[in-house]
């Protein structure tokens, strides 16, 4: 279910300095990402092929990253260009190299055929750099496989249990009991919902339509807004038009592949600018970062489970329809990169 | 040496609230314990066919628990009686459920054939509701085998060396020196040991005789009885006659195999009722409590040995021939289940 | 790598007490270490045969020692010599026995055929009962293989970049850049280095002459010579005469194979005796530990890329002749064994 042919998020741009390597695992493979002297960005395969030690424990010298054990120079296309003690300099002295790329404050690594990197199938994501929102970011590790974490992602009847305190509060499940809308898309599935006569924080009652794209390898854009109660009667679906200034919240999420078992989770939420957008955001992010730890702890212990008496399958039910067309796209992606 | 037609002991009964579910694995398999609206214990699989959350995250909702991943409902049969979001239920969302029952404040689990169920395997065990003795609970895990524990609690000459400071002080080895007698049960053995001359705490000397069955799939019940010295003499095992009043103290325990490398001790330790009994428990349960610390030191230990390098067998003593007894009945008994 | 017929370091001498055994593990083998009456020291495989509990829980009692979970007591050449509660000793009841011996309070154990044992085997080290040197000594675990460590000693490249702050503090890389001279051993290899016009921290500058012995099974000795500036020039190796009063300092150092990915290393440094012996070994020591915590630092994180994807291989450079020249050796001694 992950294709390689995509853009996978290795990092917030604003959380790494600008002279320390940073190593990542995505797909299982050590990558380091480092600045050049511009401060441009570039990736290698974290694993000097001398010994085998890990480059994020080198040196930035310039363009260049020095791997810190016997010496080993490498320029940002993964090429050995100062082997100490010699002269010669053998062709198969080098590593692999990754295409990376910064987008609003995202990092995206492309982790396929070079030949085929393509920058349009990086997804439109809101961050931290917005002129719309107010927007925070966080990341969280997870000792559990990345595609558990997706289907979370893609089942939003879980806000009514695991969230039931946090994002779902409210007696009537009314999340598990609001039927999404969901179609697929070249490369991803789109999921609305709309939630009647909701009670937000702020004491408004609305009806709120709940929409987002996911998108492989597991991206997540998503907006909340506000109707007058009553808009959702009638209607089949999306409501007939969505301006800017219905928006109530928005977020941005990545889920990506680290290992077996382990995964990184990034996300970013917003507030639309205006009026007391920080103590909006205040509010939206703490239940956010509630509602976060309440998933890890459920999905970690599906983990364990999971790993307890391996092979045995899920049972699909109802819920689970966006789920499964996800996966259709996903190894549908999969099979045609093979 | 576990036949699944027995019962194990899950948890004590005292030890587990109202309102929230319990998880317990034994035999490798995960297992939630939960009260019924009457308090009554059910034991279901701990794993929602659905996404094998854990039910134990789960709420108890009447009689019923609810999955608190996407909220499934199972009776106490494990039937899903109810999934959000759609009316109907397939037969096949449907858990396993264990026979539990109470018995003198231990839980036991039936782990075997439902059809095969027999109350009357469950053995008898003095618990915290003894009329006839006072009585001290606990429980310990292990990261060792259960059969490990086995073997150490059926071969107490042990109590020479490992407990040396505790259960078995004397300068003159005088537990693995007093050979014991030894009777092969349906389920089990019996086993006795004079030890004469033995010194008590309270300052008297008695000819001791320590007396246990140890059942199938791993419980022992022990009594030790005080003699006048030259009792034993001349007595080819056990005394003509024990009384209630010859009692000196009782202990009832029981070995739970939980997983590979894992085990859960319980147990329990009486003194008879009457003059000082809270003393004469203080201080027997404070023995108790050194001894299975210096158990739990050396099986660890002994199990790091066997995991270091695998594959090697044991070599058998005399003082094995117990073990040996005990672990042909439980073989026969599995040979019998298949 | 590890030929069985040779001498591995188990221990200092002065490190353990008289009365308590002591477990050490070595290629994969636990044995245990414990004192006769006299002191002196025996070794046995420590995995009583009866229950495989460690005899390193057990006692010493004059020159045997005394499994403590059921009471066997062993001689120091690991037959049973008693068991509590039978007459008959069978002989099989017994452990190995591994000849141990102590140089310069360096203990050394034979872990091959005890019918090669060959005391001219052990390497010649200095120790804590130098007579011309004043020492100290250490002993760091490691999360690692033991040949990770004997590569990173036998490429001393690496002291312009693992210790830059260090052995190896110079702008200039005068280690990575000063080829050794390197020659074929019995049992090992001899490696030379002039670092030309090196700056000792004492304020002399000198052509300093570094030389070690790298011997199987990864022994370490090794002299840094102070001569005057110019003395390398012209030089196709080795100075024409080294004196005891050149000596700037010593080290011995033994890579011991505990098991897989675990390895134990020992080492002592030294200063020649005389003035201001004191001060010039704490300035020693102290830029030494910075070292070895430096290289545990690199070598760990390698070993964790190492096993992050198995299978990979290391790329040679010209710095690894030393390395390649002593697996050769290795190679050939292993060859020859079996």
């Amino acid at each position: 279910m992950y294709p390689r042919n995509a853009w996978y998020v290795a990092a917030w741009d604003v959380e790494f300095a600008r002279e320390k390597p940073e190593a990542v695992v995505i797909l299982g493979e050590p990558i380091v990402l480092f600045r050049d002297s511009q401060g441009k960005l570039a990736a290698l395969e974290d694993r000097c092929p001398h010994k085998l030690a890990p480059l994020s424990l080198g040196r930035c010298e310039g363009d260049r990253l020095r791997c810190m054990y016997h010496g080993i120079l490498f320029d940002r296309k993964g090429r050995a260009v100062e082997v100490p003690g010699q002269d010669m300099i053998p062709h198969s002295l080098s590593v692999r190299s990754y295409p990376v790329t910064v987008r609003g404050t995202w990092v995206w690594i492309w982790m396929g055929d070079a030949e085929k990197i393509d920058e349009a199938l990086i997804p439109e994501t809101e961050a931290l750099d917005s002129p719309n929102y107010l927007m925070r970011h966080g990341m969280i590790d997870y000792d559990a496989s990345a595609h558990l974490i997706c289907e979370n992602l893609l089942d939003l009847s879980h806000l009514s249990f695991v969230h039931e305190n946090s994002f779902g509060s409210s007696a009537n499940h009314e999340w598990s009991n609001s039927p999404p809308f969901v179609t697929t898309l070249d490369r991803g599935v789109r999921i609305g919902r709309w939630i009647r006569n909701r009670r937000y924080r702020d004491g408004r009652t609305v009806d709120h339509w709940n929409t987002y794209d996911f998108l492989v390898p597991g991206i997540l854009t998503m907006a909340g807004y506000a109707f007058p109660v009553g808009t959702a009667d009638g209607l089949e679906g999306a409501p007939e038009a969505v301006a800017q200034d219905d928006v109530y919240s928005i977020t941005c999420q990545a889920v990506t592949p680290v290992s077996e078992g382990k995964a990184r989770y990034f996300f970013s939420a917003g507030v639309p600018r205006g009026t007391d957008e920080e103590a909006r955001l205040e509010q939206l992010f703490k239940v956010t970062l509630q509602a976060f730890a309440e998933d890890k702890m459920m999905i970690e212990a599906q983990q364990k489970v999971i790993a307890q008496v391996p092979g045995r399958n899920f049972h699909p039910i109802g819920a689970d329809r966006a789920t499964t067309l996800y996966q259709r796209v996903a190894r549908k992606l999969e099979k045609i990169e093979r």
